[in-house]
């Protein structure tokens, strides 16, 4: 049996989205799994009330505070301690529950997680890390932003953490991890990636595919891309948009009928980023999974499927075993 | 009447599409355009000789030597003073033309250009500057990929060189400029971001729009975003490859009346970034237009124009007056 407790107060279209994302997962993932609805138990009954009859793995903790989407993260977490951010990550805490979904205030939720259940021995800083579609095959792209100025010791951090997050959620016992940088050779890029790269190959961790460019991102040649919290958000955000311009582009040009096709449908289901909701912060005690402030339902239910799957296979365990049994480059 | 030099020995597909651009160019751009290919002169007339005859505005430099696409930028330039890339920017530094184009080694033709021609006084580092298309209107990005471990200076610096191009090839009188940073706040991102965001701010000589995010850069919200070259090209390779994604997955997925609809052929022109081609290098006394190695003869025409539109405008004596005459935030 797996708790997953989920934010629902956080988001652009909370507590609606989150109570629906909740349903709809409640449909799909095994019966083991409850759900643990946090936020104004009041505003959550209504909206539950408005899908019927409340399936029983679905419960209530209230938590009456919200933390706002554009609050400062330490001074929202330390003054709203009924937030749902914070009881929710306390839930966790106390073992009431393995895993936190959000859709809220992500530096709070990075704070709050940090703060609140640590930090596995040996993971200098946490980092957010994204799965992103490719021709081939998922990748996983950290830091997508939870860091910045990240010192060549703390990308290989990241790799490790990536490493374990895709022998295990993506069932591949061997990953590849990529240094992303500017250019193929071992003395091309700035300063951090270029000690890096020797630190990379000497590592004894994962497999080193080398330097990958911007252009090898969205080609699945590695399983995982590491990079810096300021370039990963970068190429997040730029893909995200991406997704939508060239959406409106064929909205605007192509007749109804291509639009409606198949094909289409999956060019647009593929073109979604947003949608693939569910970004898991590695190298925190537990499992905390954060989703864009955008998420619609079918975003939140793909994170709570992406928080059972991170327990159901011990992904925090194993993040452990592999800083404190296993060494740390350092 | 102007005269442009154009590296027919430079580029993945030489001398076929250099040669093939230059032919291209010439029954597009006014009569009092001049080009000039250089490169080894056998080759180049073996190549032009199967176009027919050869108009009489097109010439030839002989330069033997030529720079492969992954040699040492300074040693190669040192070594083979009779390349291409040396003898173009030779023959612009002397006058005999006024601008010089390559899809070459991009390192030798930045270090060739900033040896031979030299930079603006005020002028920290040159950058490269890309035009992306975007829903709205086209936006300058820079650094592309000169510089990495950008200063906030330097950053200042990438700003008023944009400005400046903006002003003489968009024709926008009064551009706003971007800062490529992971929030809009003053206070988020790196080191150096944060810093910059505060000298934009300061500057007297361009609208700040500030702080911009990745998913901004396409809606063409600003008319030049700013950023470190390690951020650029990673930018950049990843819309271009974004761009043969789709393509690719598009070809595959809709049946070959719908690719063939001039709506479609819309849509992948849009998406062919490659084609944009011609990055100028600014801050070098003088044109050089960097164009992907990869540079199709479309690209290398493309390119061609952009080279003569910035020494008709006078965009060179414009930074000039930008750095010197209107002094620079040091």
């Amino acid at each position: 049996m797996a708790r997953i407790a989920l934010d629902a107060s956080g988001g652009d279209h909370a507590p609606v989205e989150p109570v629906a994302g909740a349903l709809e997962a409640a449909q799909n993932l095994p019966e083991s799994c409850e759900i643990v609805l946090v936020g104004s138990r009041a505003e959550i009954e209504s909206e539950l009330a408005k899908h019927g009859p409340t399936p029983s793995r679905i419960s209530i903790v209230d938590a009456p505070q919200k933390i706002a989407m554009d609050e400062k993260p330490l001074t929202a977490i330390r003054s709203k301690r009924k937030s749902s951010i914070v009881v929710g990550l306390d839930l966790q805490k106390s073992g009431e529950v393995e895993a936190f979904v959000s859709a809220g205030n992500t530096g709070a939720v990075m704070a709050a997680s940090t703060l609140s259940l640590g930090l596995h021995n040996g993971v200098r800083r946490p980092a957010i890390a994204t799965v992103l579609p490719t021709m081939r095959q998922h990748v996983l792209l950290l830091d997508a932003g939870a860091n910045v100025d990240c010192s060549p010791k703390e990308l290989v951090g990241f790799a490790q953490l990536g490493a374990v997050f895709a022998r295990d959620v993506f069932e591949r016992p061997d990953p590849v991890v990529g240094l992303l940088n500017i250019g193929e050779e071992a003395e091309k890029g700035n300063a951090a990636t270029k000690e890096a790269h020797g630190l990379f190959t000497d590592n004894q961790h994962f497999a080193f595919a080398g330097n990958v460019e911007g252009g090898d991102v969205l080609t699945g040649s590695c399983d995982v891309v590491v990079c810096d919290g300021f370039v990963g958000n970068i190429v997040l955000k730029l893909l995200e948009s991406v997704g939508r311009t060239f959406t409106a582009m064929f909205r605007k040009s192509l007749d109804a009928k291509v639009l409606e096709s198949g094909e289409m449908r999956g060019i647009f289901k593929f073109l979604d980023y947003s949608s693939y909701g569910g970004a898991p912060l590695l190298g925190v005690r537990g499992v905390t999974i954060i989703c864009h402030g955008k998420s619609s339902s079918k975003a939140i239910a793909n994170a709570l499927r992406v928080a059972l799957r991170s327990v159901d296979v011990c992904l925090s365990q194993h993040i452990h075993d592999e800083f404190v049994e296993n060494g740390v480059v350092a």
